[in-house]
């Protein structure tokens, strides 16, 4: 049996058509490094035993590689290949797990997610078996319906971030569905076994960086 | 008659609680000056001719003014008291209106609204008569219902922002009515009259400045 506990799959399929540059976003440099290094380090420095599976399209793995020597960055992570979408590239993620009781599932482009919330997401899921982070919308939220749109209370709505935390053996189930085009996230995924899904409080720096205005709210986070 | 076909109305009642300080969040310094400053420069750069209403609590009335001196402030605004709530807040301004056609309504701590968005809004109220600019909702929703929660479908959603901007008539009838407390922005308000409000497309950087982490993106955005 493994050492390990824990893992989290860091799904990184970003092609970076959104920020306006060929460079997959999750390769832009965010204070001189990666972005993606810095998630990565989040979890590593969170928990040094944790075990980190890193989704990457197959195309980008050897420039990946390389990234890795020019930046001397050595924590230690198995790649997985990326998939035609979110849902195949997380099971090709869960693949890769041995016998870790939870995984988490984590947005490559994420890098500002706290420890407080990684180690929430972790230590919930043991008792709740599935636990996403969530934050309040604070601004006034409208319904769009047709041609015509209403306000909604924007207290019975919240925006979902990433770690998504599941008990593996759950999770595992969970992605032996048939794709549907109504997964958005893990949670949904989850979800549609029957299985209830915990919220807690996120953290709201821990935003995903995909336009060139993350990127600024990003260099001013570091 | 007024030569100004135009008004702004910019709501600055912030006590600054949520910003952890006892400075009202409208004063918190962006780059070297208020972040109301910022704001009224905003649509004083987009139309000289603009008439600006600032709402602001009777009792910080005199510190704007000593402001205003210190950073050499000297663009001309009218100045009415706040109210009770937003919706008070809004009434006063409306009341010190003259025969302007075209009436915004701009939260004080949105600094970064743009000059596009200023002027589609102001030209199409022209023939749409109640137009608000609103953002797609980029994250994962979730709807809360008691204990649980649901996945939405975020594209049926999206996110409203400022300057909301009416025929002023029909501002002006709307706010005849009775205060509700379902009254969240004035879209909301002109729709009870039952006019049917349009949407156009905002601009993500225009935040509204509430929590050291939006001073944080606004430092940056400067």
């Amino acid at each position: 049996m493994s050492d390990n506990q824990k893992a989290i799959i860091i799904v990184a399929g970003g092609k970076g058509t959104r920020m306006g540059v060929s460079l997959p976003k999750q390769f832009i440099r965010l204070g001189g490094k990666p972005i993606l290094m810095h998630t990565i380090e989040r979890f590593y420095t969170y928990d040094k035993q944790i075990r980190i599976i890193l989704v990457l399209p197959e195309d980008q793995q050897v420039f990946w590689k390389d990234l890795c020597k020019e930046y001397c960055f050595d924590i230690s992570v198995d790649v997985a290949n990326g998939g035609d979408t979110r849902f195949h590239s997380v099971l090709n993620g869960i693949r890769l797990l041995h016998d870790e009781k939870w995984v988490g599932i984590h947005d490559g482009v994420r890098p500002f997610v706290s420890y407080e919330v990684i180690a929430n997401c972790f230590e919930s899921v043991q008792t709740l078996k599935a636990v996403i982070p969530t934050i309040p919308i604070v601004e006034t939220v409208r319904f769009l319906k047709g041609e015509t749109s209403t306000t909604v209370n924007r207290d019975e709505y919240c925006l979902v971030q990433t770690p998504q935390v599941f008990c593996s053996e759950l999770l595992k189930r969970a992605y032996q569905q048939n794709y549907n085009s109504h997964f958005t996230d893990d949670a949904s995924v989850v979800e549609a076994l029957g299985q209830e899904v915990s919220l807690i409080s996120g953290n709201r720096e821990n935003i995903k960086v995909t336009t060139p205005f993350d990127l600024k709210i990003g260099e001013a986070l570091l």
